[in-house]
Formats: C-alpha cells, structure tokens, sequence
C-alpha cells in the first residue's frame, strides 16, 4: 500500500497544535474532498506566506514588509509602546481595538524553568525604544502567570532609569465572567483593586 | 495593517475540520515559527498530493495510482468485498490489520434527510463486482448508526440476488470498554450475541 504521500502529509497536519493524529487524518481527507476549493489555495497560501511573512525589524510583528503596518502607520501614537510576550497577544489587542499606541513583541518570556534569560529575549531593542525622547509610556501587557509577572518586574527594574511611566494592565473579573467561576486570585484582586459604580 | 496574507492563511486553516478561527490562528503563528521545517514541506505536501492522489477506479479508495495498492496487490483476498461508507473507515480497518480481502468505498450513505439517495453512492459499481464469479462474500461494514444500517439494508436487498453470502461486523462490547459506560443497545446486543468463554 503505497499511502505514502497521503501519510506524509498526515504526519505533517498532526504537527499542528490542536491536531492530533486522528483529527490530522480527518483534515488529510477533508482537503483531499476539497481539492480545489481548500487544498491548493492552502498550499499556495502557505508558500506564499513563507516567502513574503517576515519579523518587523522594529517592534517584532509579523507582516510582509521590513517594518510592520502598525510601525508604518502614521496615525499610531508613538509616544506609547505596549510590550507583549509573543505576536498573538498583539493580535488579541488588535481585536479589542482599545489600543492606538506601538508595540514591542518580546518573543516570549523569563523562564527560569525552561532556561530562558533575558538575553533570548527582544529587550535590548525595547530599552533602545523606550529612551527615544518622543517615548513617553510603556505599557507591560504580559501573561498574568508566574513567568509572566516575573518578566514584567524585570522590565519594570530596566526601564526604571528611563524618564517614561511603566503601566501594567489592569487585573479584575472578565467582561461577561460570573464570579462564581473566577478563581481566588482574581477576585481578591479585582475587590482590592474595586472602583466607585 | 496589511496583514491579508497572513489572514487569509488563517481564514484556510479554519476551515480544517478540528480547527476554528481562535486554533487556527494559533495554527499559522506555529507554522510562521516553524517555515523550515513545517510550513514549506506542509505547503509541498499539500500541492504535491493534490496533484497526484486520486480516487481508485476500481473501489475508491484514495492513493496516487488510477488503481489503488490494495486493488492492485495480489497478495489480497479477491474473493472477499468490504464495504465502507468512507476511505477513513477503510483506513481504520487497515490499521486493525484484521481484513485482507478488497475495499469497495461507497462515500457515503443513504439519507432521507440529508437527501442522499442510492444514485449518489459508489452502489452501481459494487453490485458490478459483487457480480463477478471470483467474489463469495461482501462484508458490510457501515456505520451502527440509523443511516448506516438504512444502506446496509439496502446494499442486502439489491445484492441478495447474486450467489455471495453476505455478512455484517459484529456489535458488542469494544474491547476495553467498560460496561457502566455502555449504551443500553450495544449491551443488549452484546448480551443476545453471547458466545460460549
């Protein structure tokens, strides 16, 4: 049985995050039904993809130029950078539209743990950043996880000689969350943290 | 932000089975990481099978030949026909290696609901080869479900009258299923198909 350019192909779609063998299996199918209408526009739009998506030199985003659309635009306020740890959370922050400033992707954070130092991460090129005179504000919009709060201390303490105030996101109950399923940690910050209605 | 090429990417990931826009997106920034390794060869893999993987003219299996590896071994039992609904079934009772007869894929089954009538099922072709001399047994192996076993009723009426037996899978327990969490009609099944231990 000669499957295998089928199997190939399996193995490669079950490298996915969020697919297993069985599932890639499923997907390897379903492109094969949907020949012209899935499969080669995929194909080309990954090669594609490939060729042209590339780190913007300035904050780390992904686009098709040197520099980003958001590094380009000059309606963006570049007196405010927001630091994130990889380029999904700048994505989520796109779609929440609350933010007009800059960013700067770390590509990733401080993990002792997994052995990942400050050098393996884009903070030079964020301090650099941050010193530019027109800078007045560095938002930290990190992970609220162990490594998450970690990197954002670090940064706090590197950024501290610098004439620029250092924001964090605010912490409370999820728009829509019912209290009854947040965790402790969550509430008991968003009660110390209460505001008048 | 010209982020269409990545967007568009993301928009054709979504549409694999198991992955929606939040996994997808996820999907593309793991393949953008990995272009080397994953992306580029995902992308040949796709383009590759897309161009020569093709249904078999015989059973309809899929492989990269106008007839299939299993049609064309000699080593496998001609005598003998399973019938699957999809090549995912076939490709499931090939990794139980418990069948070495012939394949024949209908691609699909009957439904009244869905409008899915005999004409539109790979059946005109079985019934042709069920007709052959050499062919003493057709195994159908559909789904337990009520369109399953609708087909199943129809492919024995239409083949009831060429001198093949015709036989079923069997029901019962799945092997390292727990009782307590059985169906009441696979357990009663299970319980009338009682063999001596």
């Amino acid at each position: 049985m000669s499957l295998s350019e089928i199997e190939r192909l399996i193995q490669l779609l079950a490298k996915l995050p969020g697919l297993g063998p069985r599932s890639a299996r499923r997907a390897a199918l379903h492109l094969i039904k949907r020949r012209d209408g899935l499969m080669m526009p995929l194909a080309d739009a990954l090669s594609g993809a490939a060729r042209s998506i590339r780190s913007c030199r300035i904050c780390g985003n992904l686009d098709t130029g040197e520099v980003c659309g958001i590094c380009a635009d000059p309606r963006r306020d570049s007196s405010i950078i927001c630091v994130v740890e990889e380029v999904a959370d700048l994505w989520a922050l796109e779609r929440s539209g609350a933010f007009k400033g800059r960013y700067h992707v770390l590509g990733g954070r401080l993990s002792a743990l997994d052995g990942i130092g400050p050098e393996a991460l884009n903070i030079a090129a964020l301090i650099e950043r941050a010193g530019d005179a027109a800078v007045k504000e560095v938002v930290l919009a990190l992970g609220a996880t162990v490594d998450g709060q970690t990197t954002a201390h670090y940064l706090t303490e590197r950024l501290g000689a610098l004439p620029v105030s250092i924001t964090r996101l605010a912490h409370g109950v999820p728009v829509g969350g019912e209290l009854d399923y947040l965790d402790d940690g969550t509430l008991a910050t968003a009660m110390r943290a209460r505001r008048p209605a």
